[in-house]
């Protein structure tokens, strides 16, 4: 495993040095656990030539030194106290080291970090590094989808002890911790995002926050929710029926979802382009009449960061690669009535290999709980 | 209520216009909950003169509109999909209304959205707000340390049930969810940082996450939780003896860093130098010996952030107001055996007042539990 990381490094050194940059500052926190194994708070990455490479730490809050090296021989150094920016540091460290320039993440860093690190090094020619780590991050290694793999049991055990459990008369707010809970009793870091119950009338709504709503008979129930574990975040969505059975409305508007999910999720395919299988899913539920308010995009890439590239919509640029992790997650809500919203996490994988493999496998039958 | 964000609004440009600034731009997303009642995710606000007031808002995830008017008349935009920053869109605003120049958190906005912004206003002269914003955020008004008891009165309730369960046997992960947990029950928001548990060894060290480690008769116990209340965010930390009977040295240091925070809670007086309130409380730790590793300060401001301005530290430059709401929290960590931390959030107050005001009342006796 240490050698993992110092192969990342090597590989977008090369990357930047074919571009003409020098030295590399990485501040984004999930790429600096990208490439150095781990992102203590504020901690940045320095890639040479030029200086050493290090990852430079803010002091810990207690003084406990952390000066040393990770697994990987990577050399850790905590700054002395009194606030030094350890992005700034990093400027110092690369022009004392003689490199000509600097390239760092402007998508990142703010426009003050931006200012005073090129001030506490006039010498450096500061360039953009862009999005080169997310985009290097986006093909999974098998160790990242072996951790996937394990967040997507985690959140599949959660989600099936809440189904055994008596939902009416309970608040989407107590679920939602319940789940929570019941992610890190089974082996958790935490929840990969902010865990969403709705019901009734905002059932099938993204990203909806949970309040003192009770479930009732005949509620739709949509949950998502998803473990982080080693820092790899997973995410399924499930849509129930409270009650004995479903209206009819009910079943017509699961079964239009649930197509629309199958077709995304069998357009996974290495080489399809990412607006391709956003459309997919998308033109069943805009044929059915519901596509003025769809979400504006039916999946995204998963990873040290939930919604990282790619992003499937209509307006990505792009193809997909075998070994890269996506959700698809099509969903359609009625105002005043609610909706349904059905989400796994799936690695594209060649068709020789056996095609897309799911990670969530919880059952996407309709449920009446 | 709804006079008070325009009021808010209202005292920033006129601010602004005495430093001859034309319009404002404000991202920080806790800044811009103070100053328009709200903070949609990625919404950003605009003040005039030039452009109307408004709240500029990202498409919804669902579409759902959200064109309208707060309470108090402050405009809202919602902005068409497709990603445009509405950063960007707001210097847009402001040049099409006339302003001459921006003035932008060059502390918050990253350099690239920073570059786009100027790119699509080039007329506009682009300046630095500063932290104009969270200054004036420091001194709270009446509804707002409303907002932080009734926060405190929630924390109090959590810690309290939590000391009447069984604690031996359970890890620090499972209290500290079921803090959480409590919290929720009595009407927060949600926890106002994530929850520390810290047991035996662990005990006493700001910042510690949650581990497996259990709890065990004759264990110091810390633990650090505040409720999040309307926004508003509260603090609270205490340390116990788990068992029958503290040994001698756990009663020495709880005494020693009790003294040093009552020196601390009793510096808070209107027209302190914030270094005085911290070397009151750190000179009591240095003079047993215990200097070496303290953390870097011995509280903070609390309000829409925890950890926001003042800073209680050495460096600290600056003097307290009455109706500033600040935790005083020293605390001694000794490798492999653990340490004690004390923790309130207080309200600074004329003596004719009363002195400050104990948000956080649970007992900071020694409790043997």
């Amino acid at each position: 495993m240490s050698e993992v990381f110092a192969d990342r490094r090597g590989r977008l050194r090369d990357r930047c040095a074919a571009a003409g940059t020098a030295a590399v500052l990485v501040s984004r926190p999930a790429n600096v656990r990208y490439l150095a194994g781990a992102a203590p708070p504020g901690a940045v990455l320095l890639l040479g030539p030029g200086a050493e490479d290090a990852l430079l730490c803010p002091r810990a809050p207690t003084g406990d030194p952390v000066e040393g090296h990770l697994d990987d021989g990577l050399r850790t150094a905590v700054l002395p106290a009194g606030g030094v920016d350890p992005a700034v540091a990093a400027a110092e460290r690369a022009r004392a080291g003689g490199a000509g320039s600097l390239a760092v993440e402007e998508h990142h860093l703010t426009v003050a970090r931006h200012r005073a690190l090129a001030a506490a090094a006039p010498a450096l020619t500061v360039t953009d590094l862009g999005t080169a780590v997310e985009q290097q991050r986006v093909v999974k290694d098998e160790d990242e989808i072996a951790a996937l793999r394990i967040a997507a049991e985690i959140t599949d055990q959660a989600l099936g002890e809440l189904l055994e459990s008596i939902l009416v008369g309970r608040t989407e707010r107590h679920l939602a911790l319940e789940l929570e809970r019941r992610l890190v009793d089974h082996g958790a870091d935490g929840p990969a995002f902010p865990t969403c119950v709705a019901a009734g009338p905002n059932s099938g709504l993204p990203g909806h926050r949970p309040s003192d709503r009770r479930v009732e008979e005949g509620d739709f129930l949509s949950v998502s929710l998803g473990a982080s574990y080693r820092g790899y975040r997973c995410e399924i969505g499930r849509t129930f029926v409270i009650g004995t059975s479903p209206a009819d409305w009910q079943i017509e508007l699961y079964d239009l979802v649930f197509a629309a999910q199958r077709a995304g999720r069998e357009a996974l395919v290495p080489g399809a382009a990412y607006r391709e299988v956003d459309r997919a899913a998308r033109q069943i539920l805009d044929g059915a009449g519901y596509g003025e308010n769809l979400a504006p995009r039916t999946g995204h890439g998963v990873g040290l960061e939930i919604g990282e590239d790619p992003q499937l919509a209509p307006a990505a640029m792009g193809k997909l690669d075998a070994c890269v992790p996506v959700t698809v997650e099509p969903g359609v809500h009625l105002p005043g009535r609610g909706g349904v919203r059905i989400d796994d996490t799936l690695v594209v994988r060649q068709e020789a290999d056996g095609g897309p493999e799911l990670l969530t496998i919880t059952t996407k039958e309709l449920l009446a709980l």
